[in-house]
């Protein structure tokens, strides 16, 4: 096998696969979910509406969003299975997101998912509905269980927004809630070729199944450089409390050397696109939080656009996540699953591209220790 | 970003990282753990003397053995945690491999594995050696659950070829025995960048924690591409038979355009070299099966030069691994379990190598759906 070196560290920009499923345009601060910009859909449309687009090829129909709603509702509620399981899984400890993990790996095994490029295309999508339709229910479980409470059962009339806040409170959310959480759902259900989606199609590229594939993104996203800490953005955001103490801080934790939790993206060199959004978003919901966080972030701008001339630092989707979620009344200890509620259908939507492409994905590596053989000692 | 797209397709051959830890020589029949043959090492030394080997850079000292020995067999007991799990595991049901990648989970989550690049390298050791020891007490444990049996604890007296046998049975192994799968195991706890492999790599890449990486690794593992079935290389075998009817059967197998299980091999050009010493191991345990399964080779390899000429195909891996570990008096359904209980030490010395160079696998993807953005409809 001839090796191929001449390519950056990381593989950053090789082109692994093309897809159909987006893009993000960095420069433009612009991100689309196949051919439609992820903000109109964040504004117009629910997450299933987006979650058929991408996992089906296209937005549905009026009648067909009421029979995918539907479908996905029905496939809400937990197998015995996991019903059993996730008392031991939530006595276990450790990240929510973990406990998410070992209930689909779990779920894989009992249910027979079976390889990718086994199924005909139909029996995969079901699997991949499946992973998606359970995912919010195990983490909102896992949450009350960790809390001493009983798992609310989800409901089959409510959307998967207003499905998610009413399962992790079993109160009636309210309206602008639903709406503000819709809309970070649904500019957060993918975003480019980021490390868990990339490992989520490597697994895939074996055969594996979607839950052995999901299962994988999940590590990958656990881990600190894939990035994404709403509540640190919003702790940082409490830390500095005022307007007028915004400018200090930064310039306190850049002498420190640390980072401005919150500001800079490594794909956009505008305004993230999501921030700009869920700015907007939690300018509507209104409040002190939401003014406070405008405020600092008009600040913070400033004077990193001063100290760091050049690099166009801007607030990232992170700064006003935390911010939106808050304001719809979520603990900091359920952003990143609430996050992963969404992002588990872009993932199963690459499974189900890369299924369609039976070609294992295997790079190589370079010796580069002594001469080998050597005698043994 | 600059895409770069001039790579083979799957990423075929382009370098990813380097690595001390060894390589394939495909065209020399020829394998290495750092700078010693496999092969040599698999005769000689011991599966802990390999994984210390392997995660600590050299061979140990007669004194460093017996530490690291008894450090492992220390760590193999199961933890309350997965104790009360199994069970539940085991009822769920799925492949042996499906339950491993559970309690690695719910293991990761319940001890607090900390993410790779923030521990020193000993703490990351720590966490390294804890999944590898207690992988075979996992397989052992769900095995004999599912068969309606109890675990039975593992022993500290035991390297892991023996300790792995005594904990399938309660019984104590022949030395025979041991030797032959001590062989095997040590012949496969590592083979290069395989998927698998590059997997366990990319989720460490992101700073993920040990047991996310192995079971994301245990995914990968999961896909039919990935390969490795001794267990249909064994049936195959048996269906055969007789060495008279080795030639019919290749032919039929052809005639139909299937594959004939365990011969040929992605990288090796030249005979398996874990092939040829399982070969010889087979014939020192002696028996029908064994002289069965050289007879057949002999037949087989003849027939594929002659239908398949300038494929050189030989026996790989699989063809010997069901003959031996059959002779080993294992089941065929823990044919598989046996080869993870090896290669997850190649996996997690593949990770330990790669938190040293805390730089994120992240390649890029190139859209190639209708223009964007389009107007909602």
């Amino acid at each position: 096998m001839t090796l191929t070196s001449e390519v950056p560290a990381g593989l950053r920009g090789v082109v692994v696969t093309t897809t159909g499923l987006g893009d993000v345009r960095g420069d433009e601060g612009f991100f689309h979910y196949r051919q439609y910009s992820a903000i109109d859909l964040a504004r117009h449309r629910s997450v299933e509406d987006v979650w058929f687009l991408l996992h089906c090829g296209a937005l549905p129909t009026p009648l067909e969003a009421q029979g995918f709603l539907a479908e996905v509702a029905a496939q809400r509620h937990l197998p015995a299975v996991l019903a059993d399981a996730l008392p031991v899984v939530a006595a276990a400890g450790g990240p929510l997101l973990s406990g998410l993990r070992t209930a689909l790996s779990l779920l894989g095994a009992a249910e027979g998912f079976r390889p990718v490029y086994d199924l005909d295309p139909a029996a995969r999508a079901a699997d991949a509905l499946r992973v998606c339709a359970l995912t919010p229910t195990v983490l909102a479980a896992l949450h009350r269980l960790r809390s001493g409470a009983e798992p609310v059962a989800p409901r089959e009339d409510l959307d998967a927004a207003a499905n998610w806040l009413w399962m992790l409170t079993g109160r009636e959310p309210a309206p602008e809630h639903v709406r503000a959480i819709r809309r970070y759902l649904v500019s957060t259900v993918d975003h480019g070729f980021n490390a868990s989606t990339f490992t989520a199609r490597v697994v895939a590229s074996t055969g594996a199944d979607v839950a052995a594939a999901v299962v994988a993104a999940l590590g990958a996203f656990s881990g600190p450089l894939h990035g994404g800490a709403p509540d640190r953005a919003l702790a940082a955001l409490e830390e500095i409390g005022t307007p007028e103490r915004a400018e200090q801080w930064v310039r306190d934790q850049l002498a420190a050397g640390g980072r401005v939790m919150g500001f800079g993206h490594a794909v956009y060199r505008t305004r993230d696109p999501r921030a700009v959004l869920l700015r907007e978003t939690a300018l509507e919901l209104g409040g002190d939080l939401a003014e406070l966080a405008a405020a600092v972030e008009d600040r913070v701008v400033a004077v990193l656009a001063e100290l760091k001339p050049g690099r166009s630092l801007h607030a990232n989707v992170e700064y006003y996540a935390g911010v939106v979620m808050a304001q719809a009344g979520l603990d900091p200890s359920l952003f990143t699953p609430t996050f992963a509620t969404s992002r588990v259908i872009g993932w199963c939507a690459n499974v189900l591209e890369q299924a369609q492409d039976p070609r294992i994905i295997r790079p190589a590596a370079r010796y580069d220790g002594p001469p080998a053989p050597s005698p043994l000692p």
